[in-house]
């Protein structure tokens, strides 16, 4: 069995070779203490609490599951403890804002961290960043009050977050949401009403859990202008905030799942809770959106996460396990067989894994880059840096778990049958990695949010500087880049052209957009991966190939097998896209 | 929740449409009696079987999957009694010899009848099809003594069959096996060692089981040319052939797998067992292929029959669920959303699931006339149709269960949050799904198996047949298949570009085929599957579009789905491959 290994050699890599954060970094307001050596001391302890403290909670958790006892839950043994542990080590408020008790620190160290915590387990990971998103919309929308009394108890992870937006006939269109809020006056709220679906909705971590909850005012307008966001404590605060009496909020089950079985999925009634107001009344969707947007990020590196466990995991099981000679003649003819890694087969799974990650990785670092600028840099480059975020969030959402995803099926089918008994751990990634495609708005969603408010909204613009960056990139790089400079721009031009074509469409048929969401992500996902290796082999272009045990060399295959072998699935979701809609929407309903 | 409902109608569109079963059964020897009549009773029997008895068996069979106690193995409540039914009705021995108490049904009926079975409960249908492939296996290699003695108790289900080959050491690389067999004259042995992933290796359901074993006799040659298969009983037959004293094995526990659990997954430990040898000494491997090329195509309908299902339950629910409104505004006004299904990108995920569920149907009905002309057709068709055969079986295996698991994944989708939960049902199809890809050969080995012993062994000449018999077809039907026969003809050309390539380049580089197998695999998939939608195209033409409720008009609009949106396919394997090998093997293996 092998342990997860935080894979600090490749994210220093791109921290510092291929992004130069150090130089970005410094250019962000507040962030003048952080430079490389206190970022790389803080990256070595999340390595270590990862693979000495969290990751060994995955396997038996999966087991154990959470248990679900007269209305209260339960988490797998050793969760708490961990629990302890890591908020006391202020990961939880990492990220937020120091004046209310936060570290500070930019979403491009932070996302780093997050993915080991994926890595590591999953179902623990998500009690911690439900918490850190709830943390985030509050500063956003709060009172000064609100976030005054609460971020402290948040960051500090002695109270954790949940947000409650599903109702059983509410899910993606939360218009139809009939939680409802009556106004109690001095800003206080009475909620009342059933949410479901609710992450982190009751557990044994923390002796009190703030809800951000969606609910209807009495004169509220149909439909999803008439939302409003509610901050509700399980327990009321005595008078020094510590857990007095109940509120009226109930966990009436949890759900069995297919994965992540030690984080609890709840159905939550509010039964009079009471409750403030956060942000302006009947534009609660808006303000839960920069929770969601923190977590739709953080669930795409769910599926990193899980991704680079599984190729831990496969590659080392490759190289040990012996079967069948190498087709091109025995390699180990002192061994009764060869590891199956000789077998060009078992590369091209192991391959496709580390080249998806290596990418997804940057992408990650390269959107984390965007979210610091708009937070924290030059007031004239905030909005543009504000429009790429909200670009690259439904990409880093659902391409990041549909490649983990994939990643995942990859690295269990390296172990063939013993990738499907759970002794492995490998079957357990594919359940777990499959909600990242489903929650937080499913994958098809985000394809949605993307072709109409990032991409036809504004007729393609923002698209647009993205693709000049990565001409100009190419530009400046041709001779490095060579051939894959060639592959590349041809898929720019092409999502160029497909991206004109999904604006013109968009505005002669409403389904246009729609019909092409799904495969127009997956295009531009593949693009920019495209320019994230064209980024990592310009950089390992200035190492010497027998550096650092062939490193940097394995770069360089890795971004050929990308270039040949990966970056022509765009062009195939481009001919899907350019099929049309017409053989979409041609049956009637009731014939499927 | 939506129940199984067997589609009867489509599969009589494909046997009597599409295909003219009945023109071929009448050229078959010894199906005199069967027609049109007797198989549609066959199937309607079989229909009402798989969706009142077994499909009612599959979700509380996988939450209490089997249960080990002590060396016993107990299946879920309703098994034993739904075996008793099943086998009483004749079922297992359904494609036996007529001379040992089959049914003598052809290869092209039975598969129809197994999809259903698959649909229903995957881990039911396991005990029944090994049972029939190692009648299948005994009946081609044992003596006329073992067959009579055996094959009735098989057919009748008195008695359970189970394979045994993977050792813990020896899974894909068979070679590497262990098992030892010691003669005691009178053509018996006694057999010792432990064999793994035992699929009903020890169950309840009956009060014998048949072993066929593969071990080594004492002076054996090394590796996978000194094994011999052997049939070996759990318990001793009494004189009259019921179950008397233990022969020495012995069910050491059960793996706790991913999905299937209700099929029982065993270690089994062979202790000085009696048995005998069936076939040739040191000749087993290749005996022992006649029941795996079997369980092979049976093993493709598994991911048929559970993409049949999740589409049946996606479709329904998405007829239902109510959830936002249509993009080009509301289809059901009075109602407070629409139903998804007005969605393009659910569409799109239930055309994706039906196109290729319609495809692969058609392709397992060709691939089982194809059995049949091997088995009961004229002598001088009998090589050809068995070289087809051999072509097609990795295909319908592997590309059969990739399809499968996709399927089901988008079925799943369809559902949201509500999929990943259990209740549905949709979590357990993908979990299920998902070994059809892994045992039985990896989707990998059956890639390797086609590119070297069906394509490179032979210059490409069988796929060669194939593909005239595609343009044969094509320009005979161009009229009525318009576009669609140039998007197939060109796909047709590319698989014979590629297929040259295949072959020249295996000539000079061994790792050439490996490297380019799954690829290939999969272009040939999709343009096998392209042929099918020609010829489902043209059966149609001969029906009214406004006929049966716009049966046919759909199937019109799945052909265009196809051809738009799926097809493209094969061509981005094309590319893959033309990639090369060299990307692949650059990367020293300690690297990864």
């Amino acid at each position: 069995m092998t342990d997860y290994r935080a894979p600090l050699q490749d994210m220093q890599f791109l921290l510092y070779d291929v992004f130069d954060v150090e130089q970005a970094w410094s250019q962000l307001a507040g962030m003048d203490d952080l430079n490389r050596e206190l970022a790389d001391a803080l990256l070595e302890e999340a390595a270590r609490l990862t693979e000495t403290l969290i990751a060994p909670l995955s396997r038996p958790g999966d087991e154990a599951g959470v248990r679900f006892d007269n209305g209260k839950v339960f988490t797998p043994e050793g969760f708490k403890p961990a629990w302890e542990t890591y908020r006391a080590g202020g990961w939880i408020g990492f990220a937020g804002d120091p004046q209310y008790g936060g570290q500070g620190m930019p979403r491009s160290l932070t996302l780093m961290v997050e993915e080991m915590m994926h890595s590591a387990s999953n179902a623990f990971c998500m009690y911690s960043i439900l918490t850190s998103g709830l943390a985030l919309a509050l500063k956003s929308h709060g009172s000064e009050a609100l976030k005054r009394r609460f971020l402290p108890l948040l960051y500090s992870g002695d109270c954790a977050g949940a947000m409650c937006l599903t109702e059983s006939h509410s899910g993606t269109d939360l218009g139809l949401l009939r939680t409802r809020a009556e106004p109690l006056g001095n800003d206080t709220y009475r909620i009342t009403g059933t949410k479901i679906f609710i992450t982190g909705g009751e557990q044994d971590l923390t002796d009190n859990i703030l809800y951000l909850v969606l609910a209807r005012l009495p004169d509220a307008p149909e439909g999803s202008g008439g939302i409003s966001m509610f901050l509700v404590p399980k327990r009321k605060l005595k008078d020094d905030d510590s857990p007095g009496d109940a509120n009226g909020v109930s966990c009436g089950s949890v759900e069995h799942k297919m994965g992540i079985h030690a984080s609890s999925t709840c159905v939550i009634h509010f039964d009079g809770a009471e409750g403030w107001l956060v942000g302006e009344v009947n534009n609660g969707l808006k303000a839960m959106f920069t929770m969601m947007n923190y977590e739709r990020l953080s669930v795409g590196l769910q599926g990193l996460g899980c991704s680079e466990l599984a190729y831990q995991k496969s590659a080392a099981y490759a190289r040990e396990r012996l079967q069948s000679r190498a087709p091109a003649g025995a390699v180990h003819p002192e061994l009764p067989a060869d590891p199956i890694i000789e077998q060009p087969d078992v590369r091209r799974m192991l391959l496709t894994q580390k080249a998806l990650i290596e990418a997804g990785r940057a992408f990650v670092l390269y959107a984390g880059m965007q979210l610091d600028r708009a937070r924290y840099g030059a007031e004239d480059a905030k909005p543009k840096a504000r429009q790429l975020s909200a670009l690259l969030t439904p990409v880093g959402k659902a391409f990041l778990s549909d490649r983990g995803l994939e990643c995942c099926l990859e690295g269990q089918m390296v172990f063939g049958g013993h990738g499907y008994i759970r002794e492995w751990g490998m079957e357990q990634l594919v359940r777990d990695a499959r909600i990242a495609q489903i929650y937080e708005g499913t994958n098809g969603i985000q394809a949605l949010d993307l072709v109409k408010r990032r991409v036809q909204a504004n007729g393609g613009e923002h698209v647009g500087w993205v693709l000049a960056d990565i001409r100009a990139f190419v530009g400046q790089h041709d001779t490095v880049l060579g051939d894959y400079a060639r592959l590349l721009l041809a898929a720019v031009d092409r999502l160029q052209s497909v991206t004109d074509l999904v604006v013109a469409e968009g505005a002669a048929d409403a389904n246009a957009g729609p019909a092409a969401a799904v495969d127009y992500l997956a295009q531009f996902g593949y693009v920019l991966y495209g320019w994230m290796w064209a980024r990592i082999l310009v950089a390992a272009s200035h190492h010497d190939d027998q550096a650092a045990g062939g490193y940097y060399a394995f770069r360089r295959q890795l971004g050929d097998f990308y270039f040949r072998r990966l970056l022509p699935r765009a062009a195939l979701h481009a001919e899907v896209i350019e099929a049309g809609t017409a053989t979409l929407m041609a049956t009637p309903s009731e014939r499927f």
